[in-house]
Order: C-alpha cells, then structure tokens, then sequence
C-alpha cells in the first residue's frame, strides 16, 4: 500500500450547512480519497471534515477545499465562540497505516508553499511541520485570532508567514498548515454528578500539570435531557503510543475508585487508529505474542 | 469494495516445505489475491494456506493450488496424524467484511463443480454448502478417512460425491468444499499444571455438551522447554458473534477462579476478524454507541 495519509481541515462556518456541503462536495469529486467524516458545530461556528488518501489525491483535495472556502467564506463576516484566523483555519496531515509522520511534515511544507502561491494567502507552519520552534504549538500561530492578527501581519516581524503574502487575503485571513500524529478524542464518564472530581481528576492525569504523556484532559458536566448528569473527563491521546487509551482509562477508574465513585462508560468521539483499539483487547486479554497483523481486515488492508 | 472472501485450504503434507512453497507461489502468482498464512505441521503432516481477495480471483488461485497439489502430493504415500481424504483435504470458503454467507455458499458449490470437472476429483460440499443435510459436519464427510471412503466410493451410495467421478483421484483421493463462517483459535492458559481442570472447563464451555453457543472446546497440557507447564482451554469460536472472545473468556475466568486458580495469558492463532477483537475492546471500556468503523483502517478498507 502506498503511504496513507488523513487530512483534518478545521473551517470557520458551522451555521451554513450549505457551505460545508459545497466544500464536502469539491472533497469528495478527487479520485482516490475517501470521505471519513464530517461534523458542524453552530456554537462554535465551525466545522470539521476528515478524508484520506495517497498523498497526491490528499494534496489535490485539501487545495480544492481550500479553493471554494475562500470563496464562501468571508471572516470579515464571521463571528463565533471558537478560536480562528481565518475561513479554512487550520489543516494538519496525520499519517494512518505504515506512514511516518517525516512524510506527513514534508506534505505539510509543501501543500503549504503551494496553497500561498495558489490563492495568495499567508501561511503559516505548526506542529510537527513548524519552521520556527514557537510555532509548533498551535495557540501561539492563533494568538490574538483573526482579528489581532490581521493588526500585526506586515507589522511586526515575529508574525510574518512562513509562506506567502505579509497581509491577510481579503476574505479568508490567514491558515495554519501541520503535521501530527493520530489523535484520540475519548470521554470517560463517571457514576458520578460531581463537576469538581472530574475537573481534580482531569488535572492530576495531564500531562501539562505532570500527569500521563501526551495526554491532554479537562473536566466538564454532562447535561443530557432524560439522562443522569455526568461528570465527564474529556480527553484528547495525542500520541496513543506513549499513552494509550487502556492506560488513561484505568488511571481515572483508580482516582475515581479512590473518590469512592467509578466509571459508568466510556465514549469514543469520531474516529481511533485500529491499533490503539486493539491494544485495549489485547491488555485486556493478556495477549502473548499479538499483533495487530492479526486482525484480518488490517492485514488484508496493508497489504493492498 | 466488491465481495471479499478468504480461502483456507488445508493440505496433507507438512514434511516437505518445497511442496508447500511450490503450492503458495501458484497462489501468489494470480493478480488480486493476498496471501495471508501459511503454517506447515510435521507431526500433523498437514498445512495449511489462508488467502484473500474477490470471488473471481479467489476462485482462479484455488484452482491453481488444487492443480499443484494433484501434482506434488500422492496419497498413496501419505502417512500422518490428521484425519484427510486427499491431497487437497478441504477448502472452506468464508465471508469477510460485509460479504454475506450466502455468497461464500455459492461460490464453493460453483467451486466444486468445476474441479471436479477439470480434475477428474470427486469433490463433497460440508458446511453452509452442504446438499445433503449429514454432510454438515466435515467428520461425517471424511469417516474411514482416505483408505475409508476409497474402499467405499462407488459401492455404498451414500458415500457418492456431490461432483466428480465416483472413484477416487489416483493420487489425490478427494476432497471436501464448503463454506464456513471466520473461525477464531483461540487459547486461555490457566496459572496451573491441572489438565483434569482445563479439560473440566472445556467440557462445560463447549457447546456440544450444553454450554456456550458455536463454542468447541478441548483441554490440553502446554509443555514448552524452560517455561511453566500450563493447562490450557483451546477453542475455536466458530461464530463469534454468537459467542464472542470476551463472553468465552469471562466464562473461562469463572470457572478457573471457582476451582481455585485464573488465567495466566491467553492466545490468539492465526488471524481473527477485526470487529470479535473491537468487540473485546468496547466491553472492556463500556463504550457507548461504538462501531468497528470507528476504527480508522476499518472505515477506509470499507470505501475502497
């Protein structure tokens, strides 16, 4: 199988289902990508679409998606609860299968040079395909939003992008281009309606407050109609091979045991790579010698 | 994806490694075939072959590996441990993905026919292709074994095959196709040396003495060179959405704890279906509204 690629394109507009349906639409029309996913937010007035392919129809798409957000949305208009700056805000390439995240970083780079040229639009590079090392967390490229950056673009040296134009493109603003890993959007929900356990238990596992690695958590009450209030531990495993979903999900079962509650269920957001499920059965079970080879469909799928 | 079905030929020869290699490259030789395993038994004198892809390839690299083995393996000579009928014993057809069981059903009727037209071999339909309803069960179809149903071909009418001549092949006796749900082999090693135990439990899990559902089970002693002797509880799960891994190993769990010990670790042989392992997973993590194409390999295999 040649390198598999995903694409994750965050666009600013989750109120006008007709948009997305048009830039779904330019997605779906490349040959060789697959559609995985598609979720608008209205809150947040934000949308997220996930595809995957060989490089080449991946680069093809993301551009043509790009392409039409520039033309229906305009951030001069736009206004909502998420941070931004700008119609297609930001777009990382993840690498699925045997892909190394260096080809996801490349991708990245290119595809970015490339975008900058195209549509005359500034782009910068974060995560894993950051030029510059501040760059690598995606707060400091967003910093101020649409709004602060368009005031410091041209400005002040310490915003100009790593490609194109040093001025906001008139509708679509500016975009942050990167490369990381699979990321893990997993929700443990406990027997309990307590907001401050799970926000004490968020805290403790972490990592930016010295917890569990690669593993980013915060706690909030679920309030679902006709439903028992949760308290939920939300997470995101940004590297499921240093912290696993197994591993996080028992360090909250002990810290909620030791508050005299549980876990009631778990919930997994969207999608997960097929081995950090399988690494669950397989601790599970105490599996001697497994691999994830072993699940028919993925060794039939590598070798393809 | 067009319709996906794995083949698992088994083979009476596991003393000769060339015969077997001469066989898997006739396999690898057809375009659109995978080819998934293949393990050679010296003891057993038996092998057996796992590969994939659609019907129409599928059917053309069985073909080639029936002609093969016609040619390199004479039952005239054969001697070993497993009971078999021919030089090619059995080739079961079996629905992957979201191929039906109907479909594997038949292609292995249509299968049949045509071997045994080209081949000059007499061919009897077990399993879900079964015509007539005793031929179910492979031990009814391979009673008295080779030298058995030679002497008893053409004689007895029961023993007529379904396709092909009523003699056997001169050198590759007969042999049995039909179609099968995915199997899983499946071991659970106990902490403990008890045999009289691990065949205890098997007797109670399996279904043929009233346990669980598509359940077989036998007990054995593991005794491997400088490792701990384990009793062991080997199974195969024979539809593994009637009775999965976890409610087969739970089960297991009981009932090793009631007499005193656990389990150890357990194994999985060979391949299994990704969703009876994503099955493992969920009902360890009590996931909610979870679907197999929540694993990302899995959706992207399903769109192409």
């Amino acid at each position: 199988m040649s390198s598999l690629i995903e694409c994750v394109p965050n666009f600013s507009e989750g109120r006008r289902p007709e948009v997305i349906e048009e830039i779904v639409r330019a997605i779906r029309a490349i040959d060789g990508v697959s559609l995985l996913d598609h979720s608008r937010d209205e809150t947040h007035n934000r949308s997220v679409i996930t595809f995957a392919g060989a490089a080449e129809p991946v680069v093809r798409a993301a551009t043509a998606a790009v392409g039409r957000a520039l033309e229906l949305i305009d951030m001069e208009q736009q206004r909502g609860a998420h941070p931004r700056i700008g119609s297609v805000d930001v777009i990382p390439f993840v690498p699925l299968g045997t892909t190394r995240l260096e080809e996801c970083v490349d991708l990245a780079r290119r595809f970015g040079e490339q975008i900058a040229r195209l549509f005359d639009l500034p782009v910068y590079l974060y995560g894993e395909a950051a030029l510059r090392p501040e760059r690598r967390r995606l707060a400091e490229v967003r910093k101020g939003q649409y709004e602060g950056l368009k005031e410091e673009i041209g400005v002040n040296p310490e915003r100009d992008p790593d490609f194109g134009p040093k001025r906001m493109h008139p509708r679509g603003g500016a975009v942050a281009v990167g490369a990381r890993k699979p990321l893990i959007a997993f929700n443990v929900n406990l027997a309990s309606d307590d907001l401050e356990l799970a926000k004490r238990i968020a805290q403790t596992i972490r990592e930016s407050s010295g917890g569990l690695p690669a593993v980013q958590a915060m706690g909030v009450l679920l309030e679902n109609p006709g439903e028992p209030r949760y308290a939920q531990v939300s997470m995101n495993l940004v590297d499921w091979e240093r912290t696993g979903i197994a591993a996080a999900v028992d360090r909250i079962r002990s810290l909620a045991r030791a508050a005299g509650t549980d876990i009631d269920h778990c919930e997994l957001i969207g999608l997960a790579p097929a081995g950090a499920l399988l690494e669950v059965a397989a601790q599970t079970l105490r599996l001697r010698d497994f691999s994830p080879d072993q699940a028919l469909e993925l060794r039939l799928a590598r070798d393809r």
